[in-house]
């Protein structure tokens, strides 16, 4: 209740949490003159020349749009554009925070894939890159994957790819405390929404073989009758290769790593006693697990995740997207792709060194300010090192 | 060259002139729970159960998007979306410095009117108004006129509307100087460009009886067989009732006043020796006036103005766009009507007293602290006279 009133204060009093403010002076006529009328054409002139100096003489190369179409808010829903824009701006002030990127949330008053895409094609000349938010499943894989292909600047799906990288980080640590090796575990990834695809394709990514992905209507295999769409027909195809059918609780017996998006009480401490030793477990429903890290760990977890700030090991997104986009835009990516996102996930893997590392410390902390940093570096290193680097 | 390399030279150095700042600390997982997950669902559960909340718990009450497509830049042309950036984030820091309005620059990679007014209505759950600028004629006339009919917040073309704001403030405190009328005085407008359209429209609000229009083919008149287009058609109905033609020096004989917006060198010394006694010259033509102040003076003319912070009364738009927005934004005005631009008009002419009038004193200094808010105030107040006030 508490904390219901004070977020709702917070944002009352400051009336949303925003501004825009200026990195230049202005307060006499020859200031006035440089940043505006007449100096101002000289920068005009030079990008009308040569349109990279875009990059050099105004905000773009810093600035990320954060594009909803309100449809998928948190665990709200479908809540509409102006009902997204409070977390639009959190994630803007976010982005600042943690890696200095000037963000400015754009909540579009359509849900329409085709007009989505269209219009944020428009946008390109304003903003170096462009972090889609909370777009429902299946129109966010195809406006992010067509936007990706027509467009020559970042974008980035945070649903999708930022749970997955920090998935990954937190997965990788734990293999290291189990002493599994990466290719060799089983893993059942449950709720095949936005970031349960984005896992499962960074797992495969990874070297991942095993692994098998459940949905409402249970594990999902190539030619399943029901309840599939292009998507999972993808994930079909490159998943669970012994086409086993059937429920959860029969699938995850065996299996080494328990990944969930879905939904509360999912996983039950009975399916947990039939998976193998030192089973790991990432129960990341909102804002309740698919089971409670005490239950997880009674029931023989070795180690537990969720997306919560009171347990350890929370799955965060902070600590993905603010370095990912400091380093694209560092380096002028034209595009984030799998190397950047898996070096992203090491970076973040390897702040915790041997010593440190434990089961309830497999993530760094939400405000470890050494993550973006380190994400941003290895994000440029490898935006370099795969060719879709400008400078 | 000092201006050119040192305008280079703010803009390289800064990497533009805008940063998106928070308003609100997240420094520690209180602070973040409450400005991001969880505590950021309350105000999205509140919007999307009253969608007018928007603006109690976000940024949009304050936020403007600037708008260009950069088809007409400055003096420059259509020199495209990239190289008009400088210019809007110019205009958006002016919005911050002298009004407290929080504006965001967003060029769009489309001159196509319809695919603009297309993408500016989906971005109005964001944004509490829109500033169009440097959007060639005529589109920006259809643009405008559609954007206002078919959104709920406030549309302003600023290269319209500002323009004729300040020049009718100065026109007004002019008209008191010399003794005249402002229904008896006969007026001549060359160039038949947005901001001249938008001058003559406001004068004739303001009832003006006598106005002439030129444009390169001359006046304009009911009637005219070459170089019109809807809105010259419109204009010629309600101007120059006795379809004078010919070029600027013939209909400018017996003008009391002359407002240019146009092009260096359009208007001679013989043509004001041709005006009525106490001519009122406007010569706002950029970076060259139609014609210098000492040459109208010494031709007999009694009030000159210009476009130039380097002469007396300058007619700068920084005196209008900021405290309309600033007005209109306050009382959550769903748009920006005829009442209000004369408002805005008479609070920039008044703030000029009787005592302190002259001829180099018609129109308030453009860092003149107190017309943002006098302005705003006034146009406020006309927008609750006039019904179109939320609050």
């Amino acid at each position: 209740m508490a904390l219901r009133e004070d977020a709702l204060e917070l944002h009352r009093l400051n009336h949303g949490k925003l501004s825009v403010v200026s990195k230049v002076s202005v307060k006499n006529t020859r200031e006035l003159s440089l940043a505006y009328s007449p100096g101002v054409a000289e920068p005009c002139k030079e990008i009308h020349k040569q349109k990279d100096l875009v990059y050099e003489y105004t905000s773009k190369g810093n600035l990320v749009a954060v594009i909803s179409d309100g449809t998928a808010v948190l665990g709200l829903g479908n809540i509409g554009p102006e009902a997204a824009l409070p977390v639009m701006e959190g994630k803007a002030i976010l982005f600042k925070q943690f890696a200095g990127v000037d963000a400015v949330p754009i909540c579009l008053n359509t849900t329409d894939a085709d007009r989505i895409v269209e219009t944020v094609k428009l946008l390109e000349p304003t903003f170096g890159g462009v972090n889609l938010e909370d777009i429902a499943a299946p129109a966010c894989f195809i406006i992010e994957e067509r936007l990706k292909q027509e467009m020559n600047i970042p974008v980035f799906h945070d649903d999708q790819h930022g749970t997955a990288i920090v998935t990954l980080a937190g997965l990788m640590n734990a293999l290291k405390l189990v002493g599994k090796s990466i290719s060799d575990i089983r893993v059942v990834v449950n709720g095949a929404g936005a970031a349960g695809i984005a896992i499962v394709k960074l797992l495969l990514s990874m070297g991942v073989r095993h692994v098998i992905m459940c949905d409402t209507k249970g594990a999902i295999y190539d030619g399943r009758p029901e309840g599939m769409n292009p998507i999972k027909e993808q994930i079909a195809k490159n998943t669970n290769q012994e086409k086993i059918a059937g429920p959860l609780e029969k699938v995850i017996v065996g299996a080494d790593v328990f990944i969930g998006v879905s939904a509360a009480g999912e996983l039950t401490k009975d399916m947990i006693r039939t998976m193998n030793p030192d089973a790991i477990i990432f129960a990341m429903a909102n804002p309740d697990p698919e089971i409670l890290p005490e239950d997880a760990l009674e029931a023989g977890a070795k180690v537990v995740g969720t997306g919560r700030s009171d347990y350890p090991n929370q799955v965060n997104n902070v600590l993905a997207f603010p370095g990912i986009f400091r380093g694209a835009l560092d380096v002028r990516a034209t595009t984030i792709n799998e190397e950047m996102k898996i070096a992203a996930a090491y970076a973040i893997a390897n702040l915790i060194s041997e010593n440190e590392l434990h089961s309830e410390y497999v993530i760094p902390h939400p405000f470890d300010l050494r993550v973006a940093p380190a994400v941003a570096d290895a994000v440029a290193r490898a935006a370099r090192n795969s060719g879709v680097a400008c400078k």
